[in-house]
């Protein structure tokens, strides 16, 4: 049963503080988005359809030069204002059983990670994401920013992607009869809504997601103890 | 308004996977207690009367050999089983108006969270936190590791220390007849349940709790970033 990938990378990361969209951005000595298929490529029992990857209109040429001779079929095309809408566009360009969903900014994603959510989806469940326990305290805040209450971690998972579905559960969820997008944060999100049970199985903190300044820092650090 | 701070550092840290308790561990040439209380040192502004660091029992000589000249008053206590033990333990010797009770294991602290935290108690909130919002996405799961629903993040901030009391504050919170520790993951946890108002300020992800191999990891690359 063949996977594709879908690597929305449109987004203009504002909160990274760089010149330009996060996925291009340089950490030692490549982009985001090219350390990120890379370790796609890694996991060499993935059955792996092709990566669509989808990125602001402008940056089509220059990324199907970089990931041209990747060693895998790499489609890419134009997204949209928001990270819903370039799944969307890259739905439209996903072949096999199984589709993941993945953050370009997660270029440190161990190739368990990608195992776990296969094999869940190859045992039947249509949507499987990886999740990580809280290891923080946290605590609901009013307006004010005072306390209402601590809430019981031990219940909670932090969802990292590839989130994997089975094809049709992918496309059940962007159906533009479902409750649509909203507000949901990540596409398990609208799975749900749509009524599909979700799986969580092990996540990994190298899988963690480069937003900020600060995550950047990790990432180079990261390179360079891998280098 | 003079200021204590507790650090209980009696845990043996398990999850570290080294062998001696966690606040002894080397972390790019000092030992993350070392690097803790330096941190609070740098704060010159704290009107600081003492430090009460809380250890096992068989640490006391050592960190008040290690300790001894830092060039603020330290108080080496024997902690118990729980941390709540344990800072009902440093909490017999404290002194001044304000108590903040620290985690040994977020060496890396920056200044401007220690100010934050004491400029709220100064503006008459009896009991303050660091926190951050929370980026990931979170869901609740059962038992089988099955998706509830997602939560709304937006809402929630992950808490950091120093947590901050007014003195008679942390007393309460800590009085045999409050619910007691129980299962409250945090100081400010007893605070609530003792009734008191909680206000959250903004923490810093340089603040980073280590817990896990891969935060020492982190720890380590941070000290070298820095030396």
């Amino acid at each position: 049963m063949t996977t594709s990938v879908i690597i929305p990378a449109a987004g203009s990361g504002v909160r990274l503080g760089e010149n330009r969209p996060k996925a291009f951005v340089d950490v030692g000595g490549a982009s985001i988005l090219a350390r990120t298929v890379a370790s796609i490529l890694a996991v060499d029992d993935l059955e792996l359809d092709r990566i669509v990857v989808v990125v602001p209109a402008e940056m089509i040429g220059p990324v199907r030069e970089e990931l041209a001779g990747v060693g895998c079929e790499v489609v890419v095309v134009a997204g949209g204002a928001e990270r819903s809408d370039s799944v969307r566009a890259g739905l439209q360009h996903v072949t096999g059983e199984f589709v993941l969903v993945h953050d370009a900014a997660r270029p440190f994603t161990p190739v368990p990670v990608f195992r776990r959510v296969v094999a869940a989806l190859r045992a039947g469940n249509p949507v499987v994401v990886p999740g990580l326990p809280v290891v923080d305290t946290l605590k609901r805040v009013d307006a004010q920013d005072r306390v209402d209450e601590t809430v019981d971690r031990a219940v909670l998972r932090a969802i990292q992607t590839p989130q994997g579905f089975h094809a049709d559960a992918l496309v059940a969820a962007y159906a533009p009869d479902s409750d649509g997008p909203g507000t949901a944060t990540d596409d398990a999100g609208l799975a749900e809504r749509a009524g599909l049970p979700v799986l969580v199985v092990d996540g990994d903190p190298d899988a963690f997601k480069i937003t900020t300044p600060w995550d950047l820092r990790l990432a180079r650090d990261f390179a360079k103890g891998r280098a």
